[in-house]
């Protein structure tokens, strides 16, 4: 038996996972973690409003969802001013950097990304054949000046750029990415990938003409809404971009209840400023208790706070195992120098009590070890 | 501004959608529909324990879902005496054909389904650039030996065959296609579609070799547990061939609450006994109204009913526009001569009374038109 044909693409392809779940690691490990601080995930937890939307929603889960997300595109586009049509709602950012990459990339095709930035992105960009060029990140921030005229020296179809960034936190301000995107090729598209915006202080989202056919920005109901498990995304794009989704993205692939869901969460705004508060404290306690050890945190416009372990990446990563094998899950850059650095999602006041617990004995046995 | 560069395939490709969702069609019609009985969707809903635990999994949507749908596939593998390793659970059936056709099918290559089988399998398949050959239907009933021979003599990538079949749901046992299989070459796919197997009569299920490598076989929680809006299908194959899913998978595409419900829903077995006879007693009802109005139901072993109403595709094109016009959603067949029915879901008690109301009116006018 030869068994099936795969595309030669697909056959030369390693069986990677961006990410390797939580989940899976207690289950090696053989008990649960006492903190859940390494995915970014929004401790604080969606609105409660969208937490009973969601809950009424289960009965009715017997419906396919809307394909054309009809009530939420409409409300999201009332949001940012714009029209449904320059909206698209696909299975978290994730599942819409799958269909971008399957729109513009061909085997040999040249994408721009930062050495260190989403590895989701670079694994669907492998997907479909894309030869990745990384530009380092300069000063801790990721570089538009650097990535569009690496985007321009090599022909690049996409350039990926995460405002604020991730994993290290730090950020621009919307209207000097505007500004760099003067030097971006026409036939370049950017991809502003703006998960943590809404943690971000005033002008830190770019304000771009829509229809601009240069640039789609991603956003998503993972991170400020605390709705990851539900797997909402969105991006907002010229139309012919947003309605090329439609050759392609899995018309009904979105789950009904988390549909509703996110437009309960939307419709609370108020709960988003209390989740963006909470997040606020937490990061400042973070900074704090990493300051109390010695340690330096990067400043952070997101739910999250790189700390400086003060050494390199083999000492980042003894830390970082340390802190696993006492129940606080997290997790860090995976590129020199900035994987000098562990990552800590924004807990909650317990979440921090065991990190104010354990990060001086996992720094300690770090230094023994 | 020249804009993005799309691969040349996708450029190509129409922006087609497989089915309009009954939501599309309401706003259009500005009011809803008042039975909803065209997307085979399960009116009986859920299992009580599956609302209940994808309810109490709202607040948890914070947390992604495990990526590795562990628990999930573990108790699947037991249901099914098979190993966790030929499992993998996707975004829905439809979501787990476009991984299929992506890992299989490149520009030019061949694939063999039945003329009028799912829509969206073609939409994929072509969605990658394969070319359809398509086999029709002998009886109303899909032909194994004839989908076989054709994919040997255009040496298709991939097969595709529902069992039970939809849109006419009629089925075959499961030994004669295992039988038929010996005709199929060894570097043929076949997917084996059985999304409606739990109401089929005992015996059409496949029994096969799990490690088979020529075949893998799609289930759903979409139907028979009545969770279509949760987006839950899964895969069962050899193990080489479920480990390439993680290739190219959105790994973290699954919603936390789907996958909880779906465990749940696995674990109520009585319940899903229950579902079977009510939709035993729905399809015999659909039936019975049939034939009081001088029309034939073809036998089915799914949860809907394909009413044949005597004439050509256009007279029942007619039938289903009176039908919609008066509140009740249903769909038909695509193709000639399986257009001259129409497809009704199993419904409720009250869904078919509407039914039994209009169907004789949507004749009269059909008729007169």
């Amino acid at each position: 038996m030869t068994g099936p044909r795969y595309t030669p693409l697909v056959a030369s392809l390693p069986a990677t996972v961006p990410f390797v779940g939580p989940e899976a690691q207690e289950r090696a490990n053989g008990r649960p973690f006492k903190a859940r601080l390494g995915a970014n995930e929004n401790v604080f937890g969606p609105s409660p409003r969208a937490i009973a939307a969601m809950s009424e929603a289960s009965a009715g889960q017997w419906m396919y969802g809307d394909p054309e997300s009809h009530d939420l595109r409409t409300a999201l586009a009332a949001q940012h001013g714009i029209r449904p049509q320059n909206i698209v709602v696909g299975e978290g950012i994730d599942g819409l950097l799958g269909y971008l990459a399957r729109m513009l990339v061909e085997p040999g095709d040249t994408v721009v990304t930062s050495d260190g930035a989403y590895p989701t992105f670079n694994y669907h960009v492998a997907g479909f054949g894309g030869v990745l060029h990384k530009v380092p990140y300069t000063g801790d921030h990721e570089d538009p000046a650097a990535l569009f005229a690496k985007a321009a020296e090599v022909g690049a179809k996409i350039v990926y750029l995460a405002n604020p960034d991730n994993p290290m936190g730090t950020w621009h301000k919307g209207a000097d990415i505007v500004a760099a995107m003067d030097t971006l090729p026409d036939d370049t598209l950017l991809i502003l990938d703006e998960a943590y915006v809404e943690f971000a202080p005033e002008g830190t989202a770019a304000e771009v003409d829509i229809e601009d056919p240069r640039l789609i920005r991603m956003r998503t109901f993972s991170k400020a809404y605390g709705m990851a498990g539900a797997r909402v995304g969105y991006a907002l794009g010229a139309e012919p971009l947003i309605t090329a989704f439609n050759k392609i993205r899995n018309h009904f692939g979105m789950n009904r209840a988390a549909q509703i869901g996110a437009l309960a969460a939307l419709q609370d705004q108020d709960y988003l400023k209390q989740t963006v508060a909470n997040v606020a404290a937490a990061r400042t306690r973070i900074t704090a208790i990493a300051a109390k050890n010695g340690l330096s945190a990067l400043p952070s416009a997101t739910n999250f706070v790189a700390v400086d372990c003060g050494q390199d990446g083999t000492f980042a990563r003894r830390v970082l195992t340390e802190l696993v094998s006492r129940g606080l899950f997290v997790r860090m850059p995976f590129v020199a120098p900035q994987d000098r650095c562990i990552r800590i999602s924004a807990g909650t006041p317990n979440d921090l009590n065991l990190l104010e617990t354990v990060l001086p004995q996992a720094l300690s046995a770090a230094r023994a070890g």
